[in-house]
């Protein structure tokens, strides 16, 4: 944005949709932000600044600085939600605060956790994986030896398939992104393309699926189809820059960009080539979509592209009229992020979003639209597309074929997945935030 | 990488250049990386693999959720270095350690620090931004309301200007990446343009200068071109997702992508907008660029281009013949890192590294390049090219100009800055690797 705009800016609260959504033009040159800078900042009077106060750090030294940081003690309540925070013998799920975070990457400490029989705390030296079954050569890696191996670094979303289950309800439940949405995280994976150590042990040209397993008490095992082993699976070594946390799969985890997270098998111990799929307990009777009338699919893979406001959101309250920033997260596992619309009058009228660049395919990617609250009643919500061409479903349209709550069979407690319909705040006169359908 | 190509693969150790420095096609089809599985791994008897060992963790449930995930236990050695560890009244320096990290992104409690007077402990209620001087209408912004502002998300490095001071000493010194380049990391910010913020003030277009300075005991102060304010600089909020680490600045920061560490003023607190340099004791004594014959650079903002190994690299051995993967980290304060050369035989030969897209302008950038090493000696070493045609110089024509640390002024302990030229190491038939000048 150079000086020389200014002179030249477009006309402020310049509107692309209906209820205040602003063109992205508007931002330019000053103006368009004052609202938010008078009502919650404090012109100073006169040219030169009254001296600023000095708080005590400014006045004495600060801490010493430690071997790993963490957050400041004012950021405490930026933390994961647990589904079983004792650890009784049943899954423990861990969600991560989307609301109070930005841009693409989850840190480490808060990327969402789910396990079903605790975290190994498994010593990387003790630790192999072997590659057998349909193969020329079976053959076991260590660490040490896959750490000699080519790899590739890539960011990527990793969602649990039964993320945003609440949304099946048939009204909508008040709760947060994170409580409804927080089983999905993005980090960058580094690691090894899993093709070339199938290459390495000689892979069975006719063989068409593999069975992958983990080394945890669960032993968690699913079958994966040989063209996606092929096509961008990794064994992943390193999160966001450092060797994987151990809720997500330390030492080692198979990942498959765009794939349901539990197929993204974590303490990865076993890789065994095989021409048909093995219909494992966790592919045949959890994690499978059951829909209206009894019927399944028989496998449902692929998280589907998918967007959702985060901020404003569920939670927190706007501040009166005037300028706001609509923020949120979109990404697909069927390819890049294309466009994303966003709408202030539920659905009525829609302007396109800002997308953070550059995008890159099967990962989190930030959109934002300048917004000017009137203090009129207004809905929130956000639709997105994929270079696949594939956009996320109108709600209608995805309940007629997938059902609510009331509608699907609930099988032994487990609810109905992969959800990605929209996502809608209602917001009331008084700046209140609800979760509505439109 | 499709199975169609194994049928059609390229010939086994097609060499691109000296010492074993192999091409990308290598890596397909199997085969070039089997040095390493037969090295390292064991090859199991039979088409079906014997039954695997079970490990306690396999056989028993596993840890308790945290709300917060932290490392494995295992990977206790994976910290920053301290200079100055119980926080004597001198600075303080963090060091990342990138010869154990992957990928481009450094995680939060990994991202090296300076602090010249320890970690201020700032509640964001109490703290403000203030920006006055030559604008029409002095303003002070709370966290909240610059929360009410349009952010953007963009990965950047940043670096202090003293980073890989070592590298100026006349013998090279035996030391680890983190101890020669560790003052220098990547994140992915989320802030507010500074462009936006000096518009709402309504900065006189005659200003040419701010000087920007932060609300620790030190009172850092750092006059920056308007110019680069209008161009890409941010106040920063966030910090790979999360807010900045307190070390990093919290509650906000100055990011101004490219230029040297220290310009990036933490803690942010108030920006005048001025039509001089301001001369402070941080660009005027400290952080100036000395040079051989006692003259000295005015200014010296930008990190110019520089790559370097990290593995493998001082610290680690080679464990014997075969295939190894050279990685490394290049990035520029000029723009985007367009290509990197390898060298296995001490710059006698070179052959193109692989990059990691999509690559992100002022980003780390990461390279590798496949290599069999056959036990002989060899000189690993890289050098990096951005989009503005900016090359890493070789180091005999960087020690013409900048000198060495016995030919250049060493005023009160501080050394000379900005080094950018090539990192070496050497290879021995034992594996051993040491620091060289090539």
């Amino acid at each position: 944005m150079s000086r020389r705009k200014r002179e030249n800016r477009a006309p402020p609260f310049e509107q692309i949709a209906g209820n205040g959504l602003l063109h992205r033009r508007a931002l330019l040159g000053g103006g368009i932000a004052f609202a938010g800078a008078l009502t919650n900042g404090t012109a100073l009077t006169g040219a030169a600044a009254a001296p600023l106060e000095e708080p005590a750090w400014s006045l004495e030294p600060g801490e010493v600085t430690p071997v790993l940081q963490k957050p400041s003690r004012f950021e405490a309540k930026v933390v994961r939600t647990l589904s079983n925070p004792k650890g009784d013998a049943r899954t423990q799920h861990a969600r991560t605060p989307l609301q109070m975070l930005n841009g693409t990457i989850t840190p480490n400490p808060l990327h969402f956790t789910i396990n079903h029989s605790g975290i190994p705390d498994i010593d990387p030296e003790k630790h192999v994986l072997v590659i057998h079954g349909m193969v020329k050569q079976p053959l076991e890696f260590t660490i040490d030896a896959l750490m000699r191996y080519p790899m590739v670094t890539r960011k990527h979303f990793v969602e649990c398939g039964g993320n945003s289950a609440p949304m099946f309800s048939p009204e909508p439940i008040q709760a947060t992104v994170q409580a409804l949405h927080g089983l999905s995280s993005c980090a960058e994976w580094t690691g090894v393309p899993l093709s070339i150590l199938l290459d390495e042990a000689g892979a069975d040209p006719k063989a068409t699926w593999l069975v992958a397993e983990g080394a945890d008490s669960l032993a968690v095992a699913r079958s994966v189809p040989m063209k996606k082993a092929y096509d961008d699976a990794m064994i992943a070594l390193y999160q966001n820059g450092e060797r994987l946390m151990p809720g997500n799969g330390y030492p080692m985890r198979l990942l498959l960009p765009g794939y349901e997270g539990n197929m993204n098998v974590k303490f990865l111990r076993r890789i065994k080539v095989i021409d048909q799929p093995a219909m494992t307990y966790y592919e045949s009777r959890n994690y499978s979509q059951l829909l209206p009338g009894g019927k399944a699919y028989k496998f449902y893979f692929v998280n589907e592209v998918k967007s959702f406001i985060t901020q404003p959101s569920f939670g927190t309250s706007l501040k009166g009229p005037g300028f706001y920033e609509v923020s949120g997260i979109a990404y697909s596992g069927t390819g890049r992020i294309e466009k994303v619309l966003v709408s202030a009058d539920g659905g009525k009228s829609w302007g396109e979003a800002a997308v953070e660049g550059p995008v890159s395919p099967k990962a989190f990617t930030r959109f934002v639209m300048p917004w000017r609250w009137d203090g009129q009643p207004a809905i929130l919500t956000s639709r997105a597309w994929d270079d696949s061409v594939a956009a996320q479903p109108l709600r209608a349209d995805f309940v007629a074929v997938r059902g609510e709550a009331d509608k699907v069979p609930n099988v032994l407690g487990f609810p109905n997945q992969h959800y990605n319909s929209l996502t809608s705040w209602g917001i009331d006169p008084k700046g209140e935030i609800s979760h509505v359908y439109a």
